[in-house]
């Protein structure tokens, strides 16, 4: 019995391109001597697909698609078991299922439910779907399978306190031979270890091999990592699927059950996140048909670290920087931004902004009065800069990159419809420290962010001689307190306790609290860490809490 | 035995703010002669309180508030029954429930959780709470109650397909004779009959009264309604309090029990939807601690009644208009918007955009080379005006109003950065056609919206003589197509049944998908439907779907 594993790059609601997908993995399978090929959760209309749940056309189109993968699996002689919503026949409860599809010689031969649904963070499982009460294997060419899907396999032997049932303990009685389980796992620089350990605390308990699929690519500010993972019953690592790619490869089961290989990929937070990220533009741009990219270049180190993940995902030559000058820039700006520029082969212009500022404040400054500069001129500028990207981006067809980082959208440090400007964030979801460290990392083979953006003191220069420190903590100590606050969930009794000054937590906390306005207004920001702003972080605008 | 109901607008993690509140309606209906007072739902916290609930301390302050008003009831002399998180004390399954706690004489009597966990629209109960699995009621002065939480009513007789169990249905052997909810029930226009059609199914079928109690107010938002209902078991509303407001009402129960009364408020659609928007003003500004307001004032209608919305919320002198005409502005624009702002008493200015727009085009034009005037240049205009409104709030401290129709939201019709500018979206629920009916109901009593701005064409006036009507459909029937595909999910098969025309059909969804990038990056808009745009309605951004 051969197995193959197809880690696919989906697209959500594309099920044209879905299916055409599939059917090439069904054909490259057969071609490696595949007797059946595994596809991940929800394969057939991509994940999340979040509330397109909601419409009986949706589901339709799913139920077509899983009927010519059924057909196929007849004309291809290959079975495939594929991810999809299914129709609760009962009125009670939800209408859905989140379910796995053993299709095979042209039949639904079998189909299992999700039991487990995750309802936190970014997942929100529980608003459409109904919990499994059902656990039936399925044998194919007298195999017996366990089918699963994603989260059923994390609460093996009660270890995880948000369920209270394990969907493979109640299989075990049928005695399965091969546990299969179709995933939709979202990375997090950490979490390539975590699923290893869960699938390697399932086989230990089981006794029984897993071919664990997952997804690759990404969907909006979700990253699917991949590293698919087959592994024998002894708990080695039979093999590990490539990270952030597409991959189609087969597997002797005997040779998966004899456990002799063991073999893991490195897993290098910082690559990790660079890679993702990578991937993360790649795909916002591609699935919404864009291919050009326009952002700001301060000659600071998140428009260079931006600039150079963009150019690395969508070409240098494909990425514009603009340089905007104010009278409060320093001369090593422009420069710094020019060598980045050269250095990533990128067309860039450059815009001096103060007739714009001038023309706008000849109208405001009547009536302002004698009222002094203070962060309203500085916005201007940042809006200013804003709006001269937006035509660009308009005229030419340009997505506009956001380049704030998370200390930044934590605490608020940045003008809304200013340098907040953009349809996706790339580093919102990258604390200011490790921003430094993707830096160095970009700059592994040679400088390509110049020495000068990395080594200067952090300044917004929007006005004279300002710099990040001015108003901000250092961001060593604020990004551990928000990585305390904001990851962690601690409170502020806590994080004091950590030992952290009282009054600078007060300050970063109430920041983050007050803010939540403008993080609500800002574009998606790529997902690597386990507690990013947006869809898995849902905090009220007018609350008063720690504010 | 009499009982008060304590219909409060509570302020979400404002623990001193709602327990100062709470502890002064004890008062009051202790002056009432009350022997109880029952407040809302989560009423501690405020609702909906979101991730708060995923913060230790955020629980250990909800339990601090309980104690005191545990304490209070006997300083008092008066019970209590509030709404606040409890602590589930098993580890298997969420970490919290959501209670009702029932006070008195210094102690915890009893507390009841909530069983049917909301996860839908914008309710996200499951993502924090375990179910209920225990039903018992309490006795107090010789009464028993069954203490239900919001939904917990909403299954009577297995009518909602949601659930499969009815909390009451439970309760019934131990023979209660009062039934309480603590609800905190989202206004939408026509969830006024619901909610007493809902009670009346429970009161007939149990033959007991209730006493329903929801929260008044507004949370960003979320607008709670009042409304709160004491039905007697004959079916008959006893009474229904007040929409939009808070009161404490004390009702002695042989009176309720009777069932001579019977008295409801007339729900007229339009004036509840702005009566909810006048509260969802108040409130967003309120508790955010802001007392002023600004627009921009177009002459058209959109911004007319946002204006004249916010007047009545925050006082004509608290809201300034700004008209910002550029070369493409018709001469009524600006008459229209002045006596708009006469009628209105707003202070106002008029600052002419084509200086700052020759600046940008200044610079922008030289890259632009010889492409044509297309939509770049008229966002350009849209967010110059922007620029200015941002930079007079941020001087000011004004909130920024968004004046964004539901219509334009949903089909994209407005730009980023631009018009689409705002702390809050005012008619971000409101469809097109309802908005000039929300114009002749402000208009009730006299001109306040100019008569030429309710019966001119709708026009963004970007581009010579431009209309909404040369690139969208009529409104009459763009807003039917886009009310079946959003409020009631039916598909472009469905919808071109009921004899749209194909190919309108085909471009209003294409629309709607296709822009939920703009969408992402707007303010919260006041929910008045059964589905808004926003936290109720979760849709990817990179989906290739209808699109």
């Amino acid at each position: 019995m051969k197995i193959a594993i197809a880690q696919l790059n989906y697209h959500i609601g594309n099920f044209e391109g879905n299916l055409e997908k599939m059917l090439r993995a069904m054909d490259d399978a057969k071609a490696q001597g595949a007797d059946i090929v595994v596809f991940g959760e929800l394969s057939v209309c991509g994940y999340p697909p979040r509330d397109f749940l909601e419409f009986d056309d949706f589901i339709r189109q799913c139920r077509t698609v899983i009927a010519k993968i059924t057909k196929a699996t007849e004309e291809k002689d290959i079975a495939a078991v594929v991810g999809a919503p299914s129709i609760n026949p009962v009125v009670e409860g939800k209408d859905l299922y989140n379910s796995g599809y053993f299709l095979a010689d042209g039949k639904v031969l079998h189909v299992a439910n999700k039991a487990l649904l995750p309802t936190y963070d970014i997942f929100d499982e529980y608003r459409y779907f109904e919990q499994a009460n059902e656990f039936k294997i399925v044998t194919y060419k007298n195999k017996k399978f366990a089918l699963t899907i994603c989260e059923d396999i994390w609460d093996v032997e009660g270890t995880n306190p948000l369920y209270d049932i394990s969907p493979l303990d109640k299989m075990l009685p049928q005695e399965p031979d091969v546990i299969l389980n179709l995933s939709a796992s979202p990375f997090n620089f950490d979490h390539a270890n975590a699923r290893i350990n869960i699938i390697r605390a399932n086989v230990e308990r089981y006794g029984l091999p897993m071919f664990y699929v997952n997804h690759s690519g990404s969907q909006t500010e979700v990253i699917f990592d991949g590293g698919s993972i087959v592994m024998s019953p002894n708990g080695n690592v039979h093999d590990e699927l490539p990270y952030f790619t597409e991959c189609v490869k087969t597997y002797n089961l005997e040779d998966v059950l004899n456990g002799r290989e063991n073999r893991e990929q490195p897993k290098d937070k910082i690559k990790l996140i660079h890679d993702a990220i990578v991937v993360g533009i790649k795909d916002y741009f591609g699935k919404l048909g864009f291919n050009k990219a326009i952002l700001g270049l301060s000659g600071g180190i998140d428009s260079a670290v931006t600039a150079a993940l963009a150019a690395e995902a969508l070409g240098g030559e494909n990425v514009r920087g603009v340089l905007m000058p104010s009278q409060y820039s320093s001369d090593h700006s422009v420069k710094d931004a020019e060598a980045l520029a050269k250095n990533l082969g990128m067309p860039h212009d450059i815009i001096p902004i103060k007739d714009i500022y001038d023309s706008f404040m000849g109208k405001l400054q009547p009536l302002f009065g004698d009222l002094p500069f203070n962060v309203t001129e500085e916005n201007l500028q940042a809006r200013a800069r804003g709006v001269l990207l937006m035509g660009l981006s308009n005229k030419f067809g340009y997505i506009l990159l956001n380049t704030s980082n998370k200390s930044e959208m934590a605490v608020g440090y940045g003008t809304l419809y200013g340098d907040l400007c953009g349809g996706l964030s790339v580093l919102g979801d990258v604390y200011k420290t490790d921003v430094y460290k993707l830096a160095e990392y970009i700059n592994r083979k040679g400088e390509v962010i110049p020495h000068n953006t990395i080594h200067k003191p952090p300044s917004a220069e929007l006005r004279p001689d300002q710099k990040d420190s001015d108003s901000l903590p250092d961001y060593d100590i604020l990004d551990e307190i928000l990585f305390q606050y904001i990851e962690k969930r601690q409170g502020p009794k806590e994080i004091i306790a950590m030992g952290f000054e009282e009054a600078i937590v007060r300050k970063a906390l109430r920041l983050v609290n007050i803010n939540e306005f403008k993080r609500y207004q800002t574009a998606p920001a790529l997902r690597v860490s386990g507690k990013a702003f947006g869809m898995g972080r849902r905090m009220p605008i007018v609350g008063k809490y720690l504010s």
